[in-house]
This record gives structure tokens, C-alpha cells and sequence, in this order.
């Protein structure tokens, strides 16, 4: 792993671990584009962006990385957490800019069971938000 | 990527896009375990595993493979891909043993109408072949 990319990741992990929402808010691009693991539409606005991913840091209990790949601007990293109940495994999927600012983030989760329950417990918080809820479609 | 890296992911381009399923049956380790993205249980034959990867090949369509990640002997792939009439995007995450064999397998898909597609699919496939279906569980 060259020294830039090091250098991106380990940015990464301060913003999931040491739990500053203005890291997180000062990492994401202007022109970030979100893919959900749970819709297929991507979130365009740094604010939607935002709002997800600080809450969905809340809503992963015991998260860990294994796995981390890295491909010039791009990590590919493999987590564990639960929801609730449910065990969860999944991938970020992380674009960096040249400025080192993330400009496209994508997440996936397996299996099923634990994607539901992500998307009922991120849907009930864009409700508590006043927020338009990502219609939680499975056909 | 090193040249043994390289070869590793030549040798899965070959199996995913040639088409012959021996190639297939050749590279999973007898000791393999695969990760659905639909249960959370892994199958941990490989006759299971062959059935399910080699079914998985021609479910999807219009199948590529974007950004690869390589980290000694794990790959983590991102795909695109159909499911019937629902687009899908997808994470291949595969670790070769060192006699170049795959021993883990799991793999990831967003969002959540193209795995309720394919966990369908997949279990009319697992029920005309006779086999005990996946539970297709969203709870």
C-alpha cells in the first residue's frame, strides 16, 4: 500500500472511530454521490450523505474492519457490526478525489435479514428527522 | 498487483466468462465455505457451493466486473449485472488457498428488490434440482 493511500484510509477509520460527526462532515465532497445498500437510486446531496452515514455509524453496534483492499484512490473494506439483533456482514466501497475527499460511497450488506432491519431502523430515523422515508422495496 | 495475484484473478475471469462449468468445479478447494447474500448460514460443501455458483453464473446477465481489489490471495470484485428486470450491483469477495484453490466465497448485493429477485430465482433453481431451499427470510 503506497503512502497516499495509507494515508486515506487511516483517515477513514478516524472518522468511523473516534466518533466526531465534523470529521465525517468535512471528509465527504460537495459532490458526493451515496448508494444505499437498500435502494438503488444514489443520494446526490453532501446533506442526505451526511445524514445517512451519521446515522448509520449509530446504528452498527461492535463494528469491525478484517479485510481492507486499496486500489489508488479506492478502498474496498469488508465489516462486521450487528443490528440489533441481527448479525451483519458487509462492504464500503470508497472513491477519494484528488484533494482526498470522498466523492462516491457504496454499501453493501448481507445477509437479508440484516439489511432489512438496517433499512426499518434508518427509515424510522428519516421519519423522527421530518425527512422524505427511501421506500423499502423488496419486489 | 504481483504476477501471482494476477494470475489468480485471470484464472476467475476465465471461469466466470468462458462459460465451461469444469473450470469452475477445478478451482473450488474441497474445504471451501460460501457466503449468500441471502442467509447467514455458509454452505460448507462443495457440491452445494457449485450448485449455487454455477446456477448464480446464469441468473445474472449482462454480467461485468468495474473495480478489482487485490490483497494476496483475497480479491474483492465489484460487479454489475441483471436479475430478470432489476439492475444489481454486486461485491465477489474471494480468497484462494495457497495450492490456488478457492477456500471462502461470499458474496454481496444491493439493493434489496435485485437480492429478493435473485434469492427467488435461486430457490425455484434449488427446488426443481429437488434440493432443500434457502429460507428466504426478511426477518
Amino acid at each position: 500500500m503506497d503512502e497516499k493511500s495509507k494515508k486515506l484510509l487511516e483517515k477513514w477509520h478516524s472518522v468511523v472511530f473516534d466518533g466526531k460527526p465534523e470529521l465525517l462532515h468535512d471528509i465527504l465532497a460537495e459532490d458526493i454521490t451515496f448508494y444505499s445498500p437498500v435502494v438503488f437510486k444514489p443520494k446526490t446531496t453532501k446533506d442526505e450523505t451526511f445524514f445517512v452515514l451519521s446515522n448509520v455509524i449509530q446504528v452498527f453496534q461492535n463494528f469491525t474492519y478484517s479485510r481492507e483492499f486499496v486500489n489508488g484512490n479506492n478502498l474496498a473494506l469488508e465489516f462486521s457490526a450487528t443490528v440489533g439483533d441481527k448479525s451483519c456482514k458487509g462492504i464500503d466501497l470508497i472513491e477519494f478525489n484528488e484533494d482526498g475527499k470522498i466523492i462516491n460511497f457504496e454499501v453493501f450488506i448481507r445477509p437479508a435479514s440484516a439489511l432489512m432491519a438496517l433499512g426499518t431502523e434508518m427509515n424510522k430515523r428519516f421519519e423522527d428527522a421530518g425527512k422524505q422515508t427511501g421506500k423499502l422495496s423488496w419486489q
